[in-house]
C-alpha cells in the first residue's frame, strides 16, 4: 500500500471536499495530535497518555514526502520505514549494473551509506490554530470566488512569515473541510542515506497479487539515515525497540501520515466518485498498467525501469477497485444514510444552524451540476512522465515567480520553493523511453475521450497522432539533465523564450489550456466546497463537537487499535503470520514469480525459528500514507510497522467499518531475526537494540 | 462438509422437485454413467473414455448410506472415504474407555480390524430405464393425487420384482425430476470393518471455522474393509494409487454419490427456498446447536457424545448459510433469470410444448400458494433423537407392514427392509441424555412457533413443558437397547399395544399427525410437482436434448474437472496446500483448538518432506455425499479423495459458477507420507502401493 495522495495528476484529491455526519465506531479515527481520544483510551482501555509519551512519539514520528512516514528509531538519526516507501529512493539509487531492488543493499559502515538524490523527510515540532485569520480574511469577499482568492492569499502569507520567522517548513493544513486551518511547522531534513534494505522479493512477496490481502508475509522495511552537516542527525526522540513485539489483544498506536480519505463527502460527492470518477480512473490506470507490462516484457533492463511506476500504479488500482467497491455496497452507504439522519436530527435542536447545514449541501450540489459539464475536460486534459513534468514546472515557474507570493498557484509560493527546487534539480536519473511511452498512452486517451477538436487536444498534438506526438516531443530533449533544469529555472521567461527544446514547447502549448481548466474548477467548485466545507463543519461541530477526526490529509495523526484477527472467506484469520507461512506460500505456488525467494531465505531456513511472528493485524483506523508508521505499545516501545491494509479495509477510505477492516504491519520481532540471520545485518541490529539501552526520557 | 441429504426431518429434500433452464457452464455436470458428457471430454480435453475405462471406475466405486462415498483400493476389499463419512460408525465404536474420534485407530492385523455395527454400502453394478413403465401406470389417474398413488404403486413394485429377482438392492430413481424413472442395482455390504482412521485432530484440522474452506490441511480419509463370509471381499475392480498423485492443470475425475442439488427449481419454489425454508433451518439447527454446546460442557463425556451430531449441525449450518447467501446474491439469481429466458426462447418453435411447459410451472405456483398454509405446521411437527427415532420406526412398522406393498410409506416397502432392520437391530450406542435434549428442543421448538392449541403440540405435550414432556418421554424407556426394539418390532401390532414404553406412547399419539400431514404435503405439493416436474422435464429434453445432467439425487455420478487455484479475498489461492502450511496455521493459532495437533505431529514433523502436496483443490461440480469420491487422473489411478468445497461452491446447490467454485481433496502424496512418517502405517501403505503392482484389468 502506498499512499494515493501523491500521484501523478491528482485531481481527485481537489474534488473531495466536504463533510458528513459518521458516528464514532470503536477504534475509528486518524486524530491530530491536538486532540487526541483520551476520554476513548481512558473508558475502553484504562490507558492515559501523558502529554509527555504524546510528544515523544510525536517527534520521533516522520513524515516521507515522496509519500509515506517512518519514525527515528536510534540515536543516531536512523530512520525506519517501509521498503515500498523508500522504493522510489532505492530504484533512484539504483542502474542497470547495479540493481538494489532486486539484490538489496546492506552498508558496510557508515560511509557506504548512499545518498538519496532528492528525498525530504519532516518532522512535526509545533501547529497552531489559525483558523481566525483565515475566516477573517475572506469574510470581506462578494462571491465564493473572491472568497477563494483571499483564503490563498492567507495561507500564502501566514506560510511564507512563518518560515522566515522559524527557518522551518510551515503549512496551513485544512482540517475538518474547512472547520479549522493550523499552521504546521516542520524540521525538514534532505540529506538522507540508505542504510539497508532486503531485496525486492522478500520485501513485497507475493507481489501484486497480496498487495493489499492478509495473511501476509513481507519484510517490508528498509532503513535511512538522516545526516545533518554530513553528521549522523542526533535526535532528542526516537522510539526504543520491543524485541518480543505485541501479542493477541494488545493496545497499540500508530502515528503516521495518512494520505487522504473522503469520509465527509456530501451525497452528490459520494456519487460523482461511484458514478464517475473512480471508474474513470480504474480505466486509464488499467491502459497504464497495460502498457508498463509490455514495455517490460522487452529486456531486463526496461522491466527494471518500469518497475516503480508499475508498482504505484497496480498498487493504486487494487486500491481503488477495493474503493468503490465499498461506494457500491448497499451495506455500507445504509449507513451512511443513517449517520446523515442521525445528524439532521441533532441540529433540529437548532434551526438556524440546521438551516445553513442544508444550505451549504444545496450549494454543493449546485457545484457539481456545473461540474458535469466540463469534468471529463479536466481530467483527461493531462501529460504524464517525468521529463514533461519537469517541463511543465519550469513553464510555469517562470510564469509564477514573478508574480506576488498570495497569487501564486499552490506549489510555487515562497513557503514552497525549496522543495520544488529539490525536485526539480534532482540527478534521479530520467528515463526517456518510459517517459515517451507514458505520454503516449496518455495523449491517446485524452484524443479518443475529447475527440479530435477539443483545445487540448489540439495543442498537444498538432495534427498527429498520439504517439507520434509523443515521439515528437522527447526527440532531443535535453531535460533528463538537471544541469540544464536548473539552467532554465534560474534562466527565468528569458532562458525559456530562447528554449528549443521540444518539451518545454509542449508544456507552453498547453499551459494556458490547462490554467484554464483549473481556474474554472476552482471558480467554479472548489470554492464553493471551500466556503461551504466551512459551513458544514459548523454544523457538525454544533451536532458532535471534536468527538469526531477529520479527514486525512496527510498529516501527521495518531490511531488507536487492538491486536485482533478477524472473520473472511468463511473461516478464521489469525493476528498474525508465522515464518512457516512463508515457505508454505512458497511452496504452494512451486516458487513462481511474484511467491519466489532469493536463494539466501533458502539456505537460511535451517536458522531460523519459523514460529516467530511475522507479520500481524490490528483494528488501527490508516490508509495509504501510513506506510512505514511505527506501530507502538502502552510502553510507547515499537512492536510493528504498518505497511498496508488488508482487501476489507479499501472502503475505509468512505466509511470505517471494524468487522473486517484491518491495518497490516511487520512484526518487531521477524523484523529482528531476518536482518540477524538472514541479512547478517548485526551492526544494525545492534543499533536497534542499542537504543533500547541507552534509551530515551520520553518513553 | 457431510451430506444434507440425509439429515433427521428431511422434509425440505420433498419440497425440492422441479426443472429450470441452466445452460451448461464449462465443467458443470454431476453425470449419470449412462449419459456422460463424451463429446465435451473430447471438445475440451481431448480425451475418449472407453466403456471399460467408465465400466471400471463405477463398479471401484462405493455409496456409505449413512451418507457419503468411498472407493474400492486393493485387491483385498479395502475402502477408501473421508474420516467425516466414516465418523458416524468410528463414534459407534467409541466409548468413554475408547475414543477412537479421538485418538485415532489402526489395526494391528486383520483381526484387529473392529465391525462396525450398522453401516451398509452399496455398489452399483447395473442400471436399467424403466421410465415407460412408471408414466403408463400414472397415465389412467383422474388427477395428481392419484396419479402420485400409483407412480408409488409401481415404483415399490418394481423394486420389489427386481431385488427378488437378483437378490440385490434395487431403487427405482427419480432423474431430471420426473423426466426419467430407472432401477439402479447395487451389491449390498453390511460386514464393514474399520481398519484405520486418523485422530480427528488431524482429519477436521481447523474445525467449523475451516470446514468449507480452502486453503485446507486435512487428513480427511479413513479405511475400512469389506467383508462377507466373514472374509475380506475380492471385488474384481479396484483404482490403483498415484503415489506421485495430481499436478497444477490436470484433468481429474471424480466418481461419487452427490446428494442433492436444487438448481432446476422454478422461480417460486426457489424463492420459498430462500425466503422460507432456508431461514427456517437455520433458525432451527442454531438452536440444536447451542443446546448441544451447553451440553457437552458438562463434562468430557457428554462432550464425546455430543461431537457427531454437533459436526454434523454445524456442517449443514454453514452450508446452507452459503446456500442462502446465492439465494441472495443479485448476480447468481440474474444468470438464472437469464437462463429461464433462454429455455423459453428455445421452446418458442413449439408452440405446444412451450405452453404444456408454461402450464407447469403455473400449477407448481398453484401447490406453493397452497403450501404457505401449512407449511410451519408441517416442518415444526417434528420428533428429534436416535431412541424416538427408534419409536417412530416401531409403531409405524406395525402398521405398514400389514399393508399391500404398494401402499407403504417409503422406507417401509420390501425392498427397504434390509436397511431398516438394519438400522432399528444396530447394537450402535443410544444415549438418553443426549436424545432428552435434542427432544426437548425440538419440542420447545414446536410450542413456541405453532402454540399451545396446535394438535401435535397437543399431543406431545400434553399439557407439560416441552422440556418436562422430553423428560416424560425418556423416563424408564427401554428402546436403547436393540434386543427389545427387535423384540417390539417382530412382535408387530400385538406386542406394540402391550408395550407401556413412553416413547412408544409418545410415537403413538403423534403418529397420526403427521401422517395427516405428510398426506396433505404429498396430496397438494408434492405429487403436483411430480406430476408436473414431467412436464418440465419434457420442455426441457425438448429444448436441450440431455446435453444437462439431472439434479443430485445420492446416485452415482461422474464429474470432470481441473486442477486449478483460483482468485478470493482479492489474490490468489494456490492449486494446492503443502505440509509447510500446517505448521503455519497450527502456530499462528498459537497451537489453540481447533488448531491444535497431537503430539505426534509435533515430534515426527523433522522426517516429512514439508513441500509434499496435502490438500488440493479442482474444478469438478460436486455437492455434500461426494464426501470420500475417489478422484483419478486419465489412467484412472487415484491421486486424491474428495472432502470437501469450498466457501464460494456452497451455492452451487442452486447454480455452478467455475471461477471460485473448487471442490476440495486430500492428495494422494500427502495421504501416503502421512501414513508411513506420521501413523507407522506401513501395512497399510504397502497394501496401497502393493494393488498398483498387481493392478485390475481395466485401467
Amino acid at each position: 500500500m502506498r499512499s494515493t495522495h501523491l500521484l501523478r495528476g491528482g485531481v481527485l484529491a481537489g474534488l473531495v471536499a466536504l463533510l458528513f455526519a459518521t458516528p464514532l465506531r470503536a477504534d475509528e479515527g486518524m486524530w491530530t495530535y491536538d486532540n487526541p481520544p483520551l476520554a476513548e483510551l481512558k473508558t475502553r482501555y484504562g490507558f492515559e497518555p501523558s502529554r509527555e509519551w504524546l510528544d515523544h512519539l510525536r517527534l520521533s514520528s516522520v513524515r516521507f514526502m515522496s509519500g509515506g512516514s517512518g519514525s527515528f528509531v536510534s540515536k543516531d538519526g536512523l530512520v525506519m520505514t517501509n521498503h515500498h516507501v523508500g522504493s522510489e529512493s532505492i530504484a533512484k539509487l539504483s542502474s542497470a549494473e547495479r540493481d538494489l531492488l532486486k539484490n538489496g543493499f546492506s552498508a558496510a559502515s557508515r560511509d557506504a551509506e548512499l545518498r538519496c538524490p532528492d528525498l525530504e523527510l519532516n518532522v512535526l515540532t509545533s501547529m497552531e490554530d489559525v483558523t481566525g485569520r483565515i475566516t477573517d480574511a475572506a469574510a470581506a469577499a462578494k462571491d465564493a470566488a473572491e472568497a477563494n482568492t483571499l483564503r490563498k492569499k492567507a495561507v500564502a502569507a501566514i506560510e511564507k512569515e512563518e518560515s522566515e520567522r522559524t527557518g522551518q517548513r510551515c503549512d496551513v493544513v485544512t482540517l475538518y473541510r474547512g472547520g479549522e486551518y493550523w499552521v504546521y511547522r516542520y524540521d525538514r531534513f534532505t540529506d538522507i542515506r540508505l542504510v539497508f534494505c532486503p531485496d525486492k522479493q522478500a520485501a513485497f512477496f507475493g507481489g501484486d497479487p497480496d498487495n493489499f490481502t492478509f495473511p501476509r508475509y513481507d519484510l517490508d522495511v528498509a532503513f535511512f539515515r538522516v545526516y545533518v552537516d554530513d553528521k549522523p542527525y542526533q535526535p532528542k526522540h526516537w522510539l526504543e525497540w520491543n524485541a518480543k513485539g505485541c501479542a493477541d489483544g494488545d493496545l497499540v498506536f500508530v502515528s503516521g501520515h495518512p494520505g487522504s480519505t473522503s469520509r465527509l463527502l456530501t451525497a452528490t460527492q459520494m456519487e460523482f466518485q461511484r458514478a464517475v470518477a473512480q471508474p474513470r480512473s480504474l480505466k486509464f490506470m488499467s491502459e497504464l498498467i497495460a502498457a508498463l507490462h509490455e514495455f517490460g516484457r522487452k529486456d531486463e533492463e526496461s522491466r527494471r525501469r518500469a518497475e516503480d511506476d508499475l508498482f504505484g500504479l497496480e498498487n493504486s488500482f487494487k486500491a481503488r477497485s477495493g474503493q468503490l467497491k465499498g461506494l457500491n455496497d448497499p451495506e455500507l452507504m445504509g449507513r451512511k444514510r443513517a449517520e446523515e439522519a442521525e445528524l439532521h436530527q441533532l441540529l433540529r435542536a437548532n434551526p438556524a444552524g440546521l438551516a445553513e447545514y442544508d444550505a451549504a449541501v444545496k450549494a454543493i450540489d449546485g457545484a457539481y451540476a456545473k461540474l458535469a459539464g466540463f469534468t471529463a475536460r479536466q481530467y483527461w486534459s493531462r501529460l504524464n512522465g517525468d521529463a514533461v513534468s519537469h517541463a511543465l514546472t519550469l513553464v510555469r515557474a517562470a510564469t509564477e515567480l514573478a508574480k506576488p507570493n498570495g497569487e501564486r498557484l499552490p506549489g510555487f509560493t515562497d513557503a514552497a520553493l525549496p522543495a520544488l527546487k529539490l525536485r526539480t534539480f534532482s540527478t534521479a536519473p530520467v528515463y526517456l523511453d518510459l517517459d515517451e511511452l507514458l505520454l503516449g498512452v496518455t495523449l491517446t486517451a485524452a484524443a479518443r475521450e475529447l475527440g479530435p477538436e477539443d483545445p487540448f487536444v489540439k495543442a498537444a498534438l498538432q495534427g498527429k497522432s498520439a504517439p507520434d506526438a509523443a515521439k515528437a516531443a522527447m526527440a532531443g530533449t535535453k531535460l533528463a539533465d538537471p544541469a540544464v533544469r536548473k539552467q532554465l529555472f534560474e534562466g527565468g521567461p528569458a532562458a525559456l523564450d530562447a528554449s528549443n527544446d521540444p518539451l518545454i514547447a509542449l508544456a507552453k502549448r498547453v499551459d494556458p489550456i490547462l490554467r484554464e481548466l483549473q481556474k474554472k474548477f476552482e471558480d467554479e467548485v472548489a470554492s464553493v466546497e471551500a466556503a461551504n466545507g466551512e459551513a458544514i463543519a459548523r454544523g457538525r461541530f454544533r451536532a458532535f463537537g471534536k468527538s469526531k477526526a477529520p479527514d486525512a490529509t496527510f498529516t501527521l495523526r495518531l490511531s488507536h487499535g487492538v491486536v485482533k484477527g478477524y472473520e473472511a472467506g468463511g473461516t478464521l484469520v489469525p493476528w498474525a503470520t508465522t515464518f512457516w507461512g512463508l515457505y508454505e506460500r512458497h511452496a504452494a505456488f512451486g516458487g513462481r514469480y511474484p511467491f519466489d525467494l532469493m536463494p539466501r531465505w533458502l539456505e537460511r531456513r535451517e536458522s531460523l525459528d519459523l514460529s516467530t511472528p511475522f507479520n500481524f493485524v490490528s483494528t488501527n483506523d490508516i490508509i495509504g500514507g501510513n506506510s512505514g508508521s511505527p506501530v507502538v505499545g502502552r510502553d510507547g516501545r515499537i512492536v510493528g510497522i504498518i505497511f498496508d491494509g488488508n482487501i476489507e479495509s479499501l472502503p475505509a477510505a468512505y466509511i470505517y467499518d471494524e468487522r473486517q477492516s484491518r491495518s497490516v504491519s511487520v512484526h518487531s520481532a521477524g523484523i529482528l531475526m531476518a536482518l540477524d540471520r538472514v541479512y547478517d545485518a548485526r551492526e544494525l541490529v545492534a543499533e536497534l537494540l542499542g537504543s533500547a539501552k541507552i534509551g530515551s526520557a520520553g518513553s
